[in-house]
């Protein structure tokens, strides 16, 4: 029986597979890859017994359980005042947007981000990203045929305010500046550079913005804003700086990386109510509502404490992960080949600059010598909004325990080894 | 601080409120007022001691708490080959393409079914639909700019095949043939007409459609297929139906009606390859996969059967819900004034058409008559696909308890008796 063809919508043609299929597709095929590529999150410090525990006194709380009962599309009343709460309290309450009717509980910020560039841009629109940004949140720009466009960065990779103008009056120039719809800034450890942007280049960038007339939504990631080390980040959300007062701003969480990421639900504030309607009615049509049962369990988790003890513990054992990985390459003489990279004060990744041209693609040399070692990694370029620089791997320390990090910081060096010419004198 | 405005999308300027948020600010406005309009499910059946039971097992069972990590976009394997089996054998095992490659875990049915609107249609796009039909999904149409267009009914409201063989005539006249790219069944105790479509009356519809070489996908919705009261309906899913094996096919179902509404999970199954993967790659830029937790809870469920013991508990509260409803409605002698409905063999609804050219709108006086006697419905006109008949009523009795389901049914029987006319002799 033969089916028939099928005309697809723009964007059903649109809708490629994803970039990492082949990379993951060689770490199921050959068990024996250490992965540094995927970032899963520490699997033995899930929380098991915080999990089994709420679930337990949630079910023998008695009366209608209306946590298994349908929610409402914008989320548990209680959740999103703790998630309101937490952030105020994050930016050390000088924030006045933070109010439960502007937070929306979703599936994962994933979600959030999809609500929102539904709602914003249409196929040819353009999002102003960081040079790298996330490339997950890549992929999801061109599956809805969105142009994401990097913001110019020196040569250290900082964001260049300078270099920012000059993009956005050539745009001007071409008459392209209307298509900018959004600036996405992933503004904690971020995936992948795992830097942090301080309030002053933020308001620098709210500056070459408002130069040019182009207040539009500032989406900023909180993903890993609490997953620091030892201490949280001294800078403040776009929802404390007064120089983002006319921007509409939006501000994403995620509870499934402090932790567990089985639960799968994130959140968005969001301060212009016309924007925050829409994304909801547009949400409403995805499902007309998050797990009513999951909010419920890290609505309790957060109200007594089991939250914040288990992300203690993620943090301590993400440093030490981080230490051990970071320590192994560093022992292994990696540095001495040319290759650097920043140590990172959170978050999950290490963010490694090659030597020179290096190309570190998926389809390289380099690549394929790592996968026979036995070690993959995700390739940088895959992180730049467009032809990227081929010489940059992120590195994750998430998931692999104690030995076997030891052993793919290993592996991969006698790949850099392999690959690096005679050493300086 | 004023915000400028936003620009938005196509789909951002679609984003409409929900028809129902009128209702639902009524009900929650007006405390006494007893509602048969929202299709919640029976509170107090819900399974909290299954699921607080499966809970402490899975998390008791040792090991690598995987069900507590990130899952993949396609959904667990054991809950697919679940899924997969589950609908063979509901089919008799007459049906070839039920394979757990074939299937996809959703947040709820809901998603799958925008994921597949999303892939196939348009914005001016046309999906075929009953008349009335599900006006969840009519809303989703609506919000991606999709055309819905309802099939041709006789005077009992069932499919016309000849009329609906003239409709498609019709629009290849005005060459929109080409923008059908679906047709959208609610094949059991549907939401909200309450009929099942037997396996003849899909023949004809699949007959016409190849009449006019529109083998276009067709989706076909078993939300309510096991919410049976007394034993399951004959009809096969279009799955096991010869006469649509050159049509793709998907079928959707859902675990939160059935088990627990606050859990929102369900699925697709899709015998068309290239469909398949490219609603999958949407979904990953969705979310990259429903919660793993839920998933897993579920799957316990199905495994050790407490699923199906609480589905059969489900039924028999639905079942004397419903007679509960059409007792009283029938003792307070509704029918002598002119209404009419069907009793049900499976689902949560009444479908009830009142007498001429009764207005049973939200605007309308019996509405408002409705609401000031304390109790509310869902007008029928929402249900259809465009200016639809005025006078039909949804009832939903899944949420009420006995008592407030017999106050309900009088005070609305009230409301009837102020808007009859006399009897006739």
């Amino acid at each position: 029986m033969s089916k028939s063809s099928i005309s697809y919508s723009g964007v059903g043609r649109m809708a490629g597979r994803p970039v990492i299929t082949d990379i993951m597709k060689v770490a199921l095929e050959n068990p024996e890859i250490l992965s540094l590529a995927a970032g899963f999150t520490d699997t033995h410090s899930l929380p098991v017994s915080f999990v089994r525990d709420e679930t337990v006194a949630l079910c023998s709380s008695g009366g209608a359980p209306e946590y298994l009962q349908y929610g409402t599309t914008i989320g548990r009343p209680g959740l999103r005042r703790l998630v309101a709460r937490r952030l105020s309290r994050a930016d050390g309450h000088q924030n006045r947007s933070c109010h439960p009717d502007n937070v929306m509980i979703t599936n994962g910020s994933q979600q959030a981000l999809y609500l929102a560039m539904q709602v914003l841009c249409d196929p040819g629109d353009i999002i102003l990203v960081e040079n790298p940004s996330y490339f997950v949140f890549l992929e999801l720009l061109k599956g809805l045929g969105i142009e994401p466009l990097g913001i110019p960065v020196d040569s250290d990779g900082r964001i260049d305010p300078d270099g920012f103008a000059v993009l956005l009056k050539r745009l001007r120039g071409e008459n392209r500046l209307s298509r900018v719809k959004g600036v996405y800034l992933d503004s904690w450890y971020s995936n992948p550079s795992t830097r942090c942007l301080d309030n002053g280049v933020k308001e620098a960038i709210a500056d070459v913005l408002k130069s040019v007339d182009l207040r539009v939504p500032i989406l900023e990631d909180g993903a890993y804003r609490e997953l620091y080390f030892r201490t949280p980040h001294s800078s403040s959300s776009i929802f404390a700086l007064q120089a983002f007062d006319e921007f509409p701003r939006l501000f994403f969480g995620t509870f499934d990386k402090p932790f567990a990421s089985g639960l799968k639900i994130g959140f968005v504030i969001c301060d212009h109510a016309g924007l925050f309607r829409k994304m909801l009615n547009v949400k409403g049509h995805h499902d007309f509502g998050s797990s009513n049962y999951t909010q419920a369990i890290i609505q309790n988790a957060l109200e007594n404490g089991s939250f914040d003890r288990q992300l203690a513990t993620v943090r301590s054992r993400y440093k030490e992960k981080m230490e051990i990985l970071h320590g192994t390459m560093l022992e292994e003489g990696m540095r001495g080949h040319g290759w650097t990279w920043s140590k990172p004060d959170g978050g999950m990744y290490l963010w490694v600059r090659g030597p020179g041209n290096m190309d570190l693609g998926k389809d390289s040399l380099f690549f394929k010598s790592a996968v026979e070692e036995g070690v993959i990694y995700i390739p940088g370029d895959l992180c730049f909004a467009s032809e990227g620089p081929t010489h940059y791997m992120r590195l994750s320390f998430g998931v692999l325990e104690r030995k076997d990090l030891i052993r793919a910081g290993k592996r991969l060096v006698k790949v850099v080894k392999q690959f690096s010419g005679p050493l300086p004198v």
